[in-house]
């Protein structure tokens, strides 16, 4: 996730300029192309652009779904052959585009970004997905080859719920639907590791569970950079005036929407827990503390003293009274013990155990 | 309260699909129909929906109340009978939507959250209630049995109010008037305990108050979350243009906007007050502290350089004149005295007793 | 003051009921009668509603000045007679109702909060006036018997400034006015006491001295909170195009916007001077701790290694060289002496003293 | 600098009354008139409101500049002859009107702060200056006799820049112009000050210093309570329809604006430094007295242990074998400095020295 | 980059007085002129305004890039030539006017700061560059001589990318877009050093440490307050109306707006990780102290008691039985270690160590 936190550009290099930003992966790219509608559908894979259909037959829909964003080349072809700028190509090519919708004159274009948790370390993962939404044609590109989409694939594939009668439109919310959903998901395991955190504070606030909390805090700090523009978004979403969204989708914006407002609640609800988190282990600390200076104090009150008494007794003057006495050591102890149960007396009066 | 701080949804599920999201409730469900006008009125409960009557007769309401919104098939039958948007009845099914407004073509959907003291812990509850209001029909939507309805009942039911002599409306804004009413009921409540914990703060600052108080600081954010919205959703109702809420109810919508700013702001309020007890505790804490290391340099810096003097007198060289001196004993305890005093008229100049 | 904070309502009784909130009181409903113009001028008190006059003389303007808004017969009576809504007089009813203006048809409705110090306690009073005016008539409805208009009246009675000769939009106007420049004379005193307090800090730091500065944060929230929202509202009354405002008296309205905002700073910056203040407290109070600790340090550090070197002479063993020779104890003694010094010129040097 | 903080008003009397506000002063009031056009100049004194000319010869520009705000006859004389509204003329009397521009039917009103280092003391003045702009006509009220002004009026007087081609609109900006100069270099000495400040703390981490900190923290306080509101006074002037400003003096309103937005950023990041050198004193500080406590720590854990040994050897058992012993006392010094060494090892690894 | 913090003014001179604002600079003003178009190119260097060309040829842009704008005579021939009016050439003449865009009549003045690291120290240097702009010319104007701009002047030069085939316009964004695309690249060296002081924080909470952190976060407030305002600056390009900038042009407007987005969002997201940072370092210098004062007390609390044990039987009474008892010594010894390990049982259970 650190990498999310740099900006990282080309300086000097004109705009525009495809060159990939992020990480690099070797493997291939894969292009996978879905065409369907109510009756028909069919899937392929291509490896070279060439291949690929660029207009789907009349009353059909086509998704590009490009696996692998950082080969030049390919995305090159890629924009001749759908007509895409090369300021939105650029865009597409970045692992660090920050999320945002571009309403261009006979498309749109969104960067998103999806999150999720790493199948093997948990982790959260960041990664972006661009869509590119023309009329019957939607793109995306995407570096990583896992992601969130399979159910809807399935869904395409299954002839399930509504996205075989729908438009490019419908498919293009269902994606970032999906996508929000797994934010949803994500942040419940936040919340678990957020109430796992708070009974460890409780039951011993060690300094290392309070790094787990700083920790959190960052994770989430990136995931609101990312999620938080998408309100935002949607709203425009809902306005926008290029007819590339059907009435019928409309009313599947404002439950995305809802879901969307939902999410950044949620995220707003867990920093402001993890903040009362932090001050809480401040205070625990501070009050283990105050316990340790007072058993400090009360020891040292007690025995200083009385320390002091039996130095005077050990001291080698000739002429000491006290030291010939018979009893004189009885009753020095006797003093000692009545002085050492009035000051537990009075530190008990003080509450101070 | 926990389970309102967590999101949950049914990833990768088509939208609109009909999931009860909520803890599972095994009670059946039951829908209560009220037919009135200003002379007519008839009360009957139904347990399937093929029963319930759809249109009420020219110039009844029916107000339809369905106790229990978990189960998929009666709620399709109701969206069925009613006409009532898929998306609309998924988000009537759950327990967990934000607090919104949708204002559909000719129909308002309104969430809300109930919030009302259990009758036997004494607990705060939250409770998803969902109205659907059209021309001449309410249907409200809730899971569990108890509610804050009943005085609208039987003001329905004795014809007492000015319920009986209006439309649907004014029973859409009857209910969430009384929602309103027990908002309030509930932050008296946590003003008694606020009062009360600071009382118990200001007499003994125990840790075990805080973190009472950080208990009650996270209700009220719990709470506000679910209040926050209404603000600015009266205000939306107020002018929306579907002709569903009439002139006459409009002005009491006004009264009802009254007593939502208010009940944010005494949630703000309280939110200060809380953040002041913090303080207040952290303060009265280290004062408590300060005096407790006080005590202990007192005790300390008078003790140790007697201690000192003494320890010196115990040493064992056999030419120590002062050993011999007939007084020396009684001069060095003088000494002492006098030092401990000059110590003691110190400590006082400097206020630290 | 407390009571303020507390939100009151009758949950469950239809809305427009009309039921005094706010502490009881038993006095006398009193309704005090002023009609004038120019030219003619006079004063009647009322117990009874009937015997109130309803419309003024033409050319005359008349104020009913109700002292007492808690009993139900005479608020219906009044509300009839002057064809007032049952939802103002229900808000005319409450003492905790918040700042408000309500725009109605030909009506204006304001309820403002009047500050003053109590006459035998000092103690700021936070009480509910509602203006209700219409053309040529002013009513105003208050609970307690005190109130800040005296100087009105008596510019009424000596037909002097502008009052006489204007209409009842300036008689709504200078009430106002009076309102807002007792707020400016309670700021004063607030502004004295934090004179007070600062100085008392920084003379010394007591906690109870703490305690008064949290104690007038409080009172400041409660101020803010029933002050604040006039802002807006002045400038809403700016605006109103019922007519009832004239354009002579839009002017005053300037005026009192003026003051209204100064009196919103002037909160403000007291805010953040007690804010200061703790601060001061607490840095006074950490410097006076860091003295206490460094005192304890500088003996501790100074007398325990002496207290050793005494101790290992005092040692018993049989062989002990040093013990037996002649200047051994004088040595000795030089020995501490030089390590005392060595110490005090090393805390020195650290600037601990 | 206090009386700014304390607001002050005539409650009671009626709106308009014109009585001067602010600490008295019993200087004769003094009226200086300059009347210029690019070809004239005429420039005079007057103690006596009847012999100032009202109204300019054709094409030239009067500048009436009051010196002395508080003689109610004079004010209202003045008022009378240039038709100025009593409430005008009372905001014009006080000194503690806050910043704020009125725009009447044919005239301008301006209410700002002009902020010098006193002559003498060099401590902040803040004095209230008003601006009365009326076709040709600019009147200048102000309490206290020294100005900023100067360079001004020698500009006029000596046909210097654009002010003697230009019009009244023009004087007006410039002198407005030159006051906001000042505020820009009274930011400089404020920067001078947190620069020493801030070297001062790094040096040494006194208290004394940090309360001047929050002297100059809160200067900057009433500072920016003067200057904030001029933002939007410029941009309200910017589109002011009155005629009175016309558009060759807009460009230079700009300029004004520009400098305006700077001064209230620069005061801005001096408040971000001084709230960043309180976290700087706090933590020098808090750093120090971890170097006292960690001191008394590595002597006390030192000796501690090694005192109870020697005392152990000085108690006066009949039989304690190794007192008897040869090499006894040796034998113990020895392990006694081991214990030292390894004591001291220890605090290494751990760095606390 | 202290300078930068200081407001500096000419105060009482006349508005649109050409004086150098900023550190004095002794090098010649060098003005290097490029002209050209698709086909053509020509570079000159200028030391007198006389021999610049004022009008390009038909279809070719002029570019003026300024080195030096301290010289009065200079500035006022160019102002001359291209008709600039005074306040322009004023604000271009200083080196601390803040990031601003005026849009006016036929041309836009635009002064940015250009951000780069020094190349011998590797500071950060904080220079002003303004941009006027009008049809077919650009003009620059920076004080020093080193820039960010040669990769623009070498694509202009070797025809490279868009630029020799686009307008003024386009030079305009391309310059600015390399600005932009430098706050990046000083970004990431500000998140290298982030995340090194992170490590070494974590590593070892030293104070110096903390004092690079406070740096850090003061040459971001820095950063920002030049780099903040660029957000609203560009919006309001996109929507300017002089025609100055080309539709072509407004595309690429879009990507600059995505990346002055990204550097402030970067900006903000640095300044909350040092402001965890300092949380971070409090928390752990906090708990070190812990430690510490953990260690004195298990110490004191330990051996002080055992200490007053054995002073009890160094007393030098005469009958003390138990100093006669044979295994006396012994018993006590045993004592004492049952006593110690019950103690350190005792922290352990309480987890002090």
């Amino acid at each position: 996730m650190d990498s999310a936190s740099k900006p990282s550009i080309k300086a000097g290099t004109p705009p525009g300029t495809l060159i990939h930003i992020g990480s690099d992966v070797n493997s291939k790219v894969e292009i996978r192309v879905f065409i369907y509608n109510d009756g028909h559908f069919s899937e392929n894979k291509y490896s070279s652009v060439s291949d690929v259909p660029t207009l789907p037959p009349a009353g059909q829909i086509i998704w590009v779904d490009v696996d692998g964003n950082h080969d030049e080349t390919i995305m090159k072809q890629l924009g001749q052959k759908f007509s895409i700028h090369e300021l939105v190509l650029s865009d597409a090519m970045s692992d660090e585009q920050r999320t945002k919708l571009d309403i261009l004159d006979n498309a749109l274009f969104w960067v998103l970004k999806m999150v999720y948790p790493d199948k093997d370390s948990q982790n959260i993962v960041i990664e972006q997905v661009s869509f590119y939404l023309k009329a019957n044609i939607l793109i995306t590109f995407q570096e990583k080859r896992e992601d969130v989409f399979e159910p809807i694939r399935n869904r395409i594939r299954q002839c399930k719920g509504r996205v075989r009668k729908s438009g490019a439109d419908y498919l293009f919310y269902a994606l970032a639907d999906v996508i929000v959903d797994n934010y949803i998901i994500v942040l419940e395991r936040i919340a678990d590791r957020t109430e796992t955190l708070e009974e460890s504070i409780m039951a011993n606030p060690k300094v290392s569970t309070l790094e787990s909390v700083y920790d959190l805090k960052r994770e989430l700090l990136f995931l609101r950079k990312s999620i938080f523009p998408l309100k935002e978004i949607v709203t425009k979403l809902q306005k926008e005036e290029t007819g590339l969204i059907t009435d019928q989708t409309q009313i599947y914006l404002k439950d995305l929407y809802d879901h969307v407002v939902q999410v950044n609640e949620s995220i707003e609800t867990y920093r402001e827990m993890l903040a009362s988190l932090i001050d809480m282990y401040m205070m625990l600390n501070s009050n283990a503390m105050n316990q340790v200076v007072k058993t400090l104090t009360i020891i040292s009150t007690i025995f200083i003293p009385l320390t002091f008494i039996v130095g005077v007794y050990g001291m080698n003057f000739d002429n000491m009274p006290e030291l010939r006495w018979h009893y004189g050591y009885f009753i020095i102890c006797g003093i000692m013990v009545v002085m050492a149960i009035l000051m537990l007396l009075y530190f008990r009066k003080k509450k101070w155990f």
